[in-house]
């Protein structure tokens, strides 16, 4: 079996009647029968009939989409990634699951997340080389997605959780800006931090998700309402010039594998000699401070989220999470206050960067998937744009000599996801002649 | 001197060139030349020559408002009720101030605030009899309109600032939703609570400030927009039926002055006469839990605010500031969030209350003004709604035997301003014929 179309390719041809949704859900569903006994991206998934009878009319029609198993899906148990929900059927579905489905989309199957989407990793494999981590929590999501049995995964992110697995991956992943794809229904993490967001293959198809998917009204607390995104070719997009792009030095950077840095530059390079005006950034240290301050919110958040747990299931809580509580609790409100204070200043300072560049070029992670299953990679380089809220997206550039993806993340303006998402079609038309080929 | 003309009556008549910006800007001034020595409405106050020569075109051209002294002025010394700020004159306007100004509006000056908008008092005295409280934090706002000074005044409430001085001074006191009107340069208590709002003469005046001065757009977080408000026959704006009052009992009643009991019922009995269908109301415990919590945020974003000040300036805090800090600081983050969730949680389910009702009356302060000016009185019958951010109105019903004024306030639904607007304008027509003279 290949992999299964893209989204707007699929959706193109089933809308045109080229394609049944039959046919397309048959093949995604081959596909996953044929890869998962390695790849173990689902924790379950519909039979192919079900999956069949349930595609409705609409823009989504006959799309199979992944999704993380935070989320709430009444079809389908939603283990939350811990032994505490393995019978747990919600009630209701989440917010995005029913768009997908009011949208005639089919909710293909639930994908493996690190347990509460924190640290103890699932059985998911990567789909380069099963010996490698696909990343985390958003493991089965990123993994569905780069093997290509389905089109569209939704993951999350709180502080790497997305983009880190796109990148391992090899695959298109976006963490819309802060509040502007509905949560509601997924299990939290930490309130102040946690994002939506999809795994795609393709920029296109990461554009065609978010205009249908993203908030139309914002009936949650902190939600908000991003226009929907055109993309255009960029000089167009820009008012008759070129993008102007910052490449991020970080005091992280010590922790980059001599690949990754090698891949920023790659990427670096391609944009410029796409007539890119493109420059370093380094950012004040109040901004590194927001790195701490992400890992202390998170914290406090998920320990009020998980001491009900602790209490009642400590034998069914990992050491992550029991030691996630203790640290949560640890902490004075006065010290979680200026940490959400530091968050507010920063989501406003940002705004100066942003009227100097288009986008940010960064590292998504410090290289390679690394080896194994017990650890799902290093989320530092992901952390500061969860922490301000603002829009990321993981690109694929090329590959490691161990044959594994290497990529890189563009960070865009809160709420100006279409600027991102116009800078990165371009980018990654840069990246085109690099493409990496399984 | 006679009162100033009320807020609406001034600004037809200016608008239609009956009355001259001059001419109303005089009869202010003297008025507060007259009352001030003995009322101590304000912290400083514009010449007379100024302030008609500030005045602009527009809709409230001519119109004086007096704004409460943590809200940033560049033409005045903002001393947020502190002498850390004696001398303080900020480099910009609050955007409430700039909104006023932009409008043709005067800053006839700045009134007395509470400490900081907490505990130690002020010398403002109450319009009624100077041997008592005009109530807080808000005191110099609520007693320059409540004496006819000015017919628009600026205040905030955290807890009860506004409601309560309204209550004790006999006009009207508008806190609109939480994040309705722009915040942006008001020195924070606690930025979880803090809520904007007017002390006008009557309904009809607070609903064209709030028109006028409510936001436009939502640059800042936790901001929202609320539609224009247009004042109907009560009938006509239900679709036909009569209002919808629950009237609520609190755990705090036995707190209750036997005249304020009576105001209650008074004001329930007039409003049924008129055909309202009125309701003992009684609320789940996890409402009142939302008292404490109110107090345990205020605590704890106080602190962090007032922290430097409490290290550099430690001689020129009350001791009721050094208190908040370090109870403030005695908190966990835990506490915290769990307090803020609570706030979150109460916010959604208030709705069911309010699809039952169309407005909730209840006891604005446990009776008349207290006698004296140490203390500022109890907030606790305003703090549940501060904390769940829902629009309250203090009316002014009758006066108690020592010839205080005595009222009620009426709270409706979260971003439903429209409609609580309405059913005030429905009580105060009520309420005539009781109407306190003084």
């Amino acid at each position: 079996m290949k992999p299964a179309l893209g989204l707007v390719e699929a959706c193109d041809q089933i809308q045109e009647s080229q394609l049944s949704t039959k046919d397309y859900l048959s093949q995604c569903s081959l596909r996953a029968d044929e890869l998962e006994p390695t790849l173990k991206a689902f924790t379950v998934r519909g039979e192919l009939p079900e999956l069949i009878a349930q595609s409705r009319p609409g823009p989504l029609s006959g799309i199979p989409v992944a999704v993380k198993d935070i989320i709430a899906t009444q079809g389908f148990v939603t283990t939350n990634g811990s032994p505490i929900y393995q019978t747990h059927t919600p009630k209701e579905d989440a917010i995005i699951v029913q768009k997908i489905c009011e949208l005639g989309g089919v909710i293909f199957g639930k994908t493996v997340t690190t347990e509460f989407a924190w640290r103890q990793p699932g059985p998911t494999t990567n789909p380069w080389n099963s010996a490698h981590t696909p990343g985390g929590s958003s493991s089965g999501s990123a993994a569905a997605v780069a093997s290509g049995i389905v089109p569209l995964a939704i993951g999350s992110q709180t502080v790497g959780s997305l983009i880190r697995p796109a990148s391992y991956c090899g695959i298109v992943g976006f963490k819309a800006s802060f509040g502007a794809i509905p949560r509601m229904g997924v299990f939290p993490v930490s309130s102040s931090l946690d994002h939506i967001g999809f795994f795609t293959r393709s920029v296109q198809d990461v554009v065609h998700a978010f205009n249908l998917l993203k908030n139309n009204t914002t009936t949650e607390e902190e939600s908000i309402i991003i226009p929907d995104v055109s993309v255009q070719p960029i000089k167009l997009f820009l008012g008759n010039r070129m993008p102007r792009i910052a490449v991020l030095k970080t005091p992280y950077d010590d922790l980059l594998d001599q690949e990754q840095v090698n891949t920023l530059k790659l990427a670096a390079d391609q944009l410029k000699s796409a007539g890119a005006m493109v420059e370093d950034l380094t950012l004040a240290q109040t901004y590194w401070d927001g790195v701490d301050a992400t890992l202390l919110i998170m914290n406090c958040e998920a320990a009020v989220v998980h001491e009900p747990h602790h209490e009642k299931f400590p034998d069914l809580l990992s050491i992550h999470m029991k030691e996630l509580v203790a640290k949560g609790n640890s902490y004075s409100a006065n010290e979680y206050i200026q940490a959400r204070n530091l968050q507010k200043e920063l989501r406003h300072s940002i705004n100066e960067i942003f009227e100097r560049y288009d986008a940010i070029l960064a590292a998504p992670a410090t290289g390679e998937a690394p080896k194994g299953l017990d650890f799902t990679g290093n989320p530092v380089f992901c952390a500061l744009w969860s922490f301000i809220g603002t829009p990321a997206i993981a690109l694929p550039v090329t590959k490691s000599a161990n044959g594994l993806p290497l990529g890189i993340q563009l960070i865009g303006n809160y709420k100006d996801d279409g600027k991102l998402l116009n800078i990165a079609s371009f980018a990654e038309s840069c990246f085109t002649n690099l493409k990496i080929n399984k």
